[in-house]
């Protein structure tokens, strides 16, 4: 632990101190109790075997609804089962799409025909995959598109503004983008919306190409030929199947027909490589692009059009195809009907080896390892579902209908922590809700990083009060903050999302990073994670026992483990991040994108409720340390503490996307995997628009004052 | 004007207003006086005899100390003759070198000979120019050097420091950098101190090629052959002769022997361009580079060592050259002995069409222009000097030692303006002491922008505004800070130097900014500036009109236009930046580059001199203003206005470089181009030396009580 943060971290060591050794939440006879299990766990583990299972799931690509993902869902249940534990799979039927037929061609200045498959390489079986569908998004839309050919970087709502600045406008042309800084599936629309004929998305090599790292097979980072498939839904509108938005697909439910879909793409788009974009990039006119839209190739890019017009078509099969969640249960010994919950998802795009089954190999791992545990005579207070979900890629299809199916009885969750893909590399990198900060970095702390013989948690805090120090804006009118640690704020693009945004159940996903180019291509498979991502598979073992026991500790403290303390002040850093861009906003004049004066936004209330929630957050933390010390009032202490992240859903949703109901958390409305905390506030600056800031900034209130009564009820009068 | 400028520039415009289009320090009947002068002046400079002046000056390369020099001194003095003004040339002979051979090879893992000639374009004459130098550096030492390479991105003092902590050492090898971010004589500075045999300078791609736009001759940026030339003096350390510091390099003058010389560089080094750069590159071996030094080159570069050794032989012709600077000279009628300079270099390094030429071409407009002034009758109250130094490229020689002959009398110089490249492009970008900022607003408010019909300050204050907006922190402690526009600090880098870090004369320095690839490069010539500079020319009639009304104004006004009201409040802004950045690195925790905890700095008593400066500056400007209407005082008011900027000299000089003296205004020691305002104190925190801030401290605060007292005194008592 670095010099410097041992002052800073003072509290929660103090904490940890007063407790000698007693996890949170724990009485110290609980804790006692449950180390043999504990050990058994930790020591079950292996880097062998968890290579073992990611070379089976990764045999062949699994894409949802297809036969080969039956198989692998097929697998999961048996391991589960040879494990001993209780297993269930759950099917639904959802709509989705399978390539038919994909083609792309240049047809001026002359005809060219452009790959849509990836380059086999002699050193890796896996990347001459026949089995594999050609590049296709998820989601894409059947039709033929043919037209010149406009550049639009990134393909943002910033950047298609911009394009207006420059006096052009896609309507009846290719917007060729790529991909990067947004949701893919909003780049369609945004194009669509503003009345292109078709989208090609490409990876340029300035974002995870060449001038990121050496290339595969040489190096980690996407080579010339790679694609990056995934799915187009308007995911900032809502996961789940497109067609059943709120309940879930099971046989029988009231769908919305195919042609009245918003949620997903009516204008065709198609994924290439940028060995194939340059192809057309080199060749387009008009004028040479704004700085900022330059990617790695080597000409200076222009915007067109002219110089380059293409044409696409594309087939897709439509329709309903099952799909699997695999479960399995560990019930819990005196409170079955809180659960705490694991979950990853199993389908991939391709062999999928880092995405998602590196986290699928460590939770055969943390299974493998829980099962020991019960062989100890262990058994949780809580129950534990670890859940194997499928069609994740298409729009985190498998739990999201599961959660819409669930709701009621998700009420009672504690906790869901999410794995999705586990290793690409070495450095932990954590998001969640405020509230589980504290027994994460508990956990995270007993955890060996294999690199370095220090902790997970140690390294953790290095990386992060590096780059608290070189980033975080400077107050010049009140001495410096010390480095807080905190979770990153979760947006979307995982299966944490129904469970976080659309029930309140408070959520938490992790991973170990590294340089990682080939998401989502044919070279994301084995041979790359041998090489480049965890040549040792020490991280994949590490990661299985950080996710197990977390769940051990979620689910068997006798106080859960959820601190509020300093809930307010993880909610203050990003308010204040919120405040300065509302600060920018007003400070550039029109016009602007929207041609509309930014809003003067008064966050006095929020900041007042802010400061109230913080205060009965610190009262109920206290409260909670004295109930597990003394093992009394826990039943209402938990009562207490299990209601308070669903306080903060507002029952009517957010502005225009009802099903996003967290008045705290959601992904951008543009940016679809990125977070907006305070999202309705958010909305509002960006619309520019000071009504609905108002009353956005009432339900925020209303949550929190919610929220703070909620902890002062876990007091004893 | 932009609509929300409007409220923020009240002040301003109050006042403009309470003059009634008088200007700034004018009585009345003074300006009446003036005003036949202003509009000859104002109608005399022509985009087409601009043209022809700057044909005429980049006929030839003309590096100092050649013959074609000499003939292009002859040249302007001609001209300024033929213009019946009066003329003087000074002589000075100077320690420079010129190339004698020079070569440069891979040796291994085969050998191949790197070209340091440009391409000749068939469309450009001038690009095959015969009587051209090989490349190589102003100052650069002899010598031979082999090793193996090793990519050190910037060559700044932190890129060393991360290649330490990458394990790598420049001991013993050659060091190949890209050019950018610091003066190149620093990144030779840095390679020789810790050991580095040779040093290769490229341009990369990504800063000036084709990553910024499309190359020559196609467009303005650099294209693969092209070099960028240039001086590799130390030049943070002080500039002019390096064997004469302090003193004028006249016959006889007393100089240090060339083994004994500190600013200049004992180790050979050469300038590549990125066909050269990229033949070493790609071949490196070693780690992959961190993310920030990877360059445009379409391949992932590695720092080496291994992969690359080259060998370079430089000879080079070392001793006395004589340059010339040209003067003219416009008396003063009432105030002889204060001057008004105006000044621009000759010499380049090639033709020289940008730079510095498209100044030269301007000035002699300025020049015509003042000559069609002086036919109306009229003459300046003080002295207008036009300077056409010499030597400037190899470490601003002609007018350091010129000024340091002048030291004495330029004691009473009101102001000195600088004009280098005057013209890569549209966009008025200007730097200066903030007393000058409201003449130079006053006179950018009357020149129209060729291109948009309104004056070249509405385009530069929207501009200001737009990267304010974007850029300017935000603090949430308060109320936002309007906008308020200003001037750059001034670093170094051209003629201004001496005048403002050495003198204390008030200066600024200003230039039309577009993109401009081929700095230093045979393609800086005039097809470059009629294809893509300024092809209509009309930017450098604007910027003869913005020269001379400039030295109209200062030279003639009843009470000198320097206001010292605003000083303050940009002092204020860089000493925000300051603090902001102490604020960063005691947030860093060690091991940092110096091993040295970051210092806790004071900066209460700077803060609270700031403020007492700001009270006696507005009252001086008051005072000045009723000066000027009432034709009273002004005698004494005039005295203590010039007397200001010299306050904030300090007899002992700047930590380590007793040359520069301005404790408000300097280079950087490490950065050479980009200013440290508040030197001292920057040294103080980026060396963690809490004794040298607390001294450095007490002389700022010394420095602006005088500066106050010095305006109280320009008060009735």
């Amino acid at each position: 632990m670095p010099r410097r943060l041992l002052p800073l971290l003072a509290p929660l060591l103090a904490a940890a101190a007063a407790n000698a050794g007693t996890p949170l939440g724990f009485h110290p006879a609980s804790h006692e109790a449950q180390k043999p299990a504990e050990k058994a766990f930790l020591e079950t583990p292996t880097p062998d075997q968890a290579r073992r299972w990611l070379a089976a799931l990764t045999e062949e690509p699994h894409v949802a609804g297809t036969p080969q993902e039956k198989r692998v869902a097929d697998y999961v249940t048996e391991r589960f089962r040879e494990m001993g534990l209780e297993t269930e799979v759950v099917r639904y039927d959802v709509f989705l799409n399978h390539p038919k037929s994909v083609s792309l061609k240049i047809t001026a200045p002359f005809e060219e025909s452009l790959a849509l498959r990836e380059e086999p390489y002699d050193v890796d079986k896996d990347s001459a995959s026949l089995g594999m569908f050609p590049a296709f998004h998820g989601y894409g839309a059947s039709g033929k598109a043919e037209g010149p050919v406009l550049y639009v970087n990134y393909g943002t709502r910033e950047d298609f503004e911009a394009l207006k600045g420059m006096g052009l406008s896609p309507e009846g042309r290719i917007v060729l983008v790529r991909y990067d800084k947004v949701f893919r599936g909003l780049k369609v629309k945004e194009a669509q919306e503003r009345g292109a004929r078709g989208v090609l998305i490409y990876s340029d090599p300035a974002d995870d190409g060449y001038m990121k790292g050496d290339v595969y097979p040489d190096g980690p980072m996407r080579p010339p030929s790679a694609i990056q498939r995934g799915s187009v839904q308007f995911l900032s509108l809502g996961p789940g199947d497109p067609t059943t938005p709120g309940i879930p697909s099971r046989a029988g439910a009231k769908r919305i027909p195919r042609e009245k879909l918003d949620t997903i793409p009516k204008i065709p788009s198609l994924p290439i490589s940028y060995a194939q974009a340059e192809k057309i990039l080199r060749r387009l006119g008009g004028p040479r692009v704004p700085d900022a839209w330059q990617g790695g190739l080597p000409f200076a890019y222009h915007a067109g059009p002219g110089g380059a017009s293409v044409s696409m078509d594309v087939q897709m099969t439509e329709g309903l195809f099952p799909i699997y969640d695999v479960f399995a249960r560990i019930p819990g010994a005196s409170e079955p009907d809180r659960w705490v919950i694991l979950g990853n998802h199993r389908d991939a795009w391709t062999h999928g080896a880092v995405d998602p089954n590196s986290g699928t190999a460590a939770m055969l791992e943390t299974a493998r390892g829980l099962a020991a545990a019960l062989k100890t005579g262990w058994r949780p207070r809580r129950t534990i579902l670890l859940a194997s979900w499928d069609g994740e890629e298409y729009g985190l299809l498998g739990s999201t209908e599961w959660a819409e199916d669930h709701a009621e009885a998700l009420k009672n969750a504690v906790a869901y922590v999410n794995l999705d893909a586990a290793v690409t590399g070495q450095d932990l990198d954590a998001g969640g809700v405020p509230s589980l900060l504290a027994v994460f970095r508990e956990v995270a702390g007993e955890i060996a990083d294999p690199r370095k013989g220090e902790s997970v948690l140690a390294a953790w805090d290095r990386r992060a009060q590096a780059d608290w120090a070189k980033e975080a804006p400077v107050e010049l009118g009140a001495p410096d903050r010390p480095f807080e640690p905190r979770l990153r704020a979760l947006g979307s693009g995982s299966d944490y999302t129904a469970f976080l945004d659309h029930l309140g159940v408070p959520s938490l996903d992790f991973t170990f990073r590294g340089p990682y180019g080939v998401y989502h291509s044919v070279y994301d498979n084995l041979r790359w994670m041998e090489k480049y991502g965890d040549p040792g598979f020490a991280y994949h073992a590490a990661a299985a026992r950080l996710f197990g026991l977390l769940a051990m500790r979620l689910s068997s403290a006798d106080v859960v483990p959820l601190r509020y303390g300093a809930y307010a002040g993880t909610l203050r850093q990003d308010l204040d991040d919120l405040r300065r861009r509302a600060i920018r906003l007003r400070r550039t004049p029109p016009p602007d994108p929207l041609d509309k004066p930014a809003i003067q936004a008064d966050f006095t209330a929020v900041l007042a409720a802010l400061d109230d929630f913080e205060a009965a957050g610190r009262e109920a933390d206290e409260e909670a340390d004295r109930a597990a010390r003394t093992a009394s009032d826990t039943a209402r202490v938990n009562e207490a503490l299990l209601a308070v992240e669903r306080a903060f859903l507002s029952p009517e949703g957010l502005p225009r996307r009802s099903w996003f109901r967290h008045v705290l958390a959601a992904p951008g409305t543009t940016t679809g995997y990125a977070p907006w905390p305070f999202p309705g506030l958010t909305q509002a600056i960006e619309d520019r628009d000071a009504k609905l800031f108002e009353a956005e900034s009432r339900k925020v209130v209303t949550a929190l004052g919610d929220a703070a009564r909620i902890l002062r009820g876990s007091k004893v009068e």
